[in-house]
């Protein structure tokens, strides 16, 4: 719709009368957290796995959720009746409030935002073809809290797009981490490994290794940049992208540099995953 | 004043018609750097110092000011006449401004953002008994930019506070680096040891050197954390805060735990710059 509504501390408004203070600590100090979830058939997907995550990058920052998942879920529900949709993504932001020094702030009012926009999924191609992801050293601040800083990601978007890739894979010189915006998956000998700290928990990763359970062993341990590097297969997992097949890490082939059998098997569970969503 | 005025994209409104769109990547993705300076005698000090800065800050994540050194003066000048500060800090925030889909923008539709507020100096007692960092394993992501990201600054407010220390020293497990919101200096047999690259380029920092200059062995170079703990004396330099002693470093003393001859003799040289400056 050309006037879509948002949500702010409570109420709905039209985006243009949403005005975020100057004096916000969240544009101020990027002291902020959001989490940002998907629709699927018009109904919110795994949106009490994404409202625990955004509570717990809430309170990795001293921060609180000032409304209950209740009342996220009708204002999100009003939200998407109000903005038409066919699907949509649903961000919900939260930063510590209004700051009037630029540096202190009062957990007690923080500023809650949810906006929703139109989901834009990934071409066909690119779970046929498979992607690519850059390596890069990095490890994220407050890497268990989804907080706002996508500062190594979006400083590097020119050497993404100039090598057409998707993201970058994080790792901090030894042990790889995850992707600026996504989680990463790697298969060796029909395991898949999973790494354990350090990294956001990932809802649609969570959910595809459940989909995995029984018919493949799922490690969860550090892998180092070289295991990772050689790996039989590698995939990445994201709400707005699902699961999908990584055949190029920097310049080199991963496997035969083609989607591999693990990873088709479980894009295909998750499409039945959502399938089954749709209803 | 009650209702005071700030500068945002080329014009000066009331603070509370300043909106910033809750699509702001400044917001959204922490895509954004700032710059603070302070005025002498009510007028902007270091002035060519803090633009030069925020260019460079600019520079580093693709973004450009969008504004020239003269306009930016006269909309400081206006700022100050209106808000009426006694002595003021002036806050410049450059983000790469409003994108729809809350990862895309375009550097040349930047958000340009302009507050003052009271400054706010420490106490003289600070200067008299010096202050405490506490040690932090972390290095800022582009660090030579001076960016909004403060998550683990304000994440330890509280410990910060529960310790009465003024700021964190990073370190990156080897060398010292800065302090989250100062440069910091060590003096070692009378010399001058400044850390030379991974850490914001300081503005007072530099020009207190420039005044050491003749009298004191300045040094460039990587410092370990041990070096910097078994210092003869610690300051740490700040737009706000000047030249401040450090006498402590987490639980340790430095030197003999009271202010050193040579951090006295530049507080003194910073206090006749100011007494200059404000004419």
């Amino acid at each position: 719709v050309a006037d879509p509504r948002v949500y702010l501390n409570g109420r709905i408004v039209p985006l243009a009368d949403a005005a975020i203070s100057p004096l916000d600590i969240g544009l101020l100090r990027g002291y902020a957290v959001f989490d940002l979830l998907r629709t699927v058939g018009g109904r919110p997907f795994l949106l009490a796995e994404h409202l625990q995550r955004l509570r717990a990058s809430a309170e990795r920052l001293g921060l609180e959720v000032p409304a209950s998942d209740e009342d996220i879920s009708a204002a999100i529900d009003e939200l998407l009746a109000l903005n038409g949709h066919e699907e949509a993504t649903v961000r919900l932001v939260l930063t510590g409030g209004v700051s009037p020094d630029g540096m202190d702030f009062d957990p007690a009012t923080p500023t809650f935002l949810i906006l929703t926009h139109d989901l834009h999924e990934p071409p066909p191609s690119l779970y046929e073809v498979g992607g690519a992801l850059l390596t890069e050293r990095h490890q994220r601040e407050m890497p268990e809290a989804k907080t706002t800083n996508y500062l190594t990601m979006l400083g590097n978007r020119e050497r993404i797009a100039d090598a057409g890739a998707l993201d970058l894979l994080y790792h901090d010189g030894e042990r790889v981490l995850e992707a600026a915006s996504a989680s990463v998956y790697f298969v060796r000998d029909g395991r898949i490994f999973a790494v354990p700290g350090d990294v956001l928990w990932g809802t649609v990763g969570s959910l595809v290794l459940e989909l995995a359970g029984g018919d493949y062993e799922v490690v969860l341990g550090e892998m180092s940049l070289a295991e990772a590097l050689d790996a039989d297969e590698v995939f990445l997992t994201s709400t707005t992208r699902g699961v999908v097949p990584i055949v190029r890490l920097d310049n080199r082939a991963v496997g035969d540099g083609a989607p591999g059998p693990v990873t088709r098997e479980l894009m295909a569970r998750w499409r039945r995953a959502l399938e089954c969503a749709r209803g």
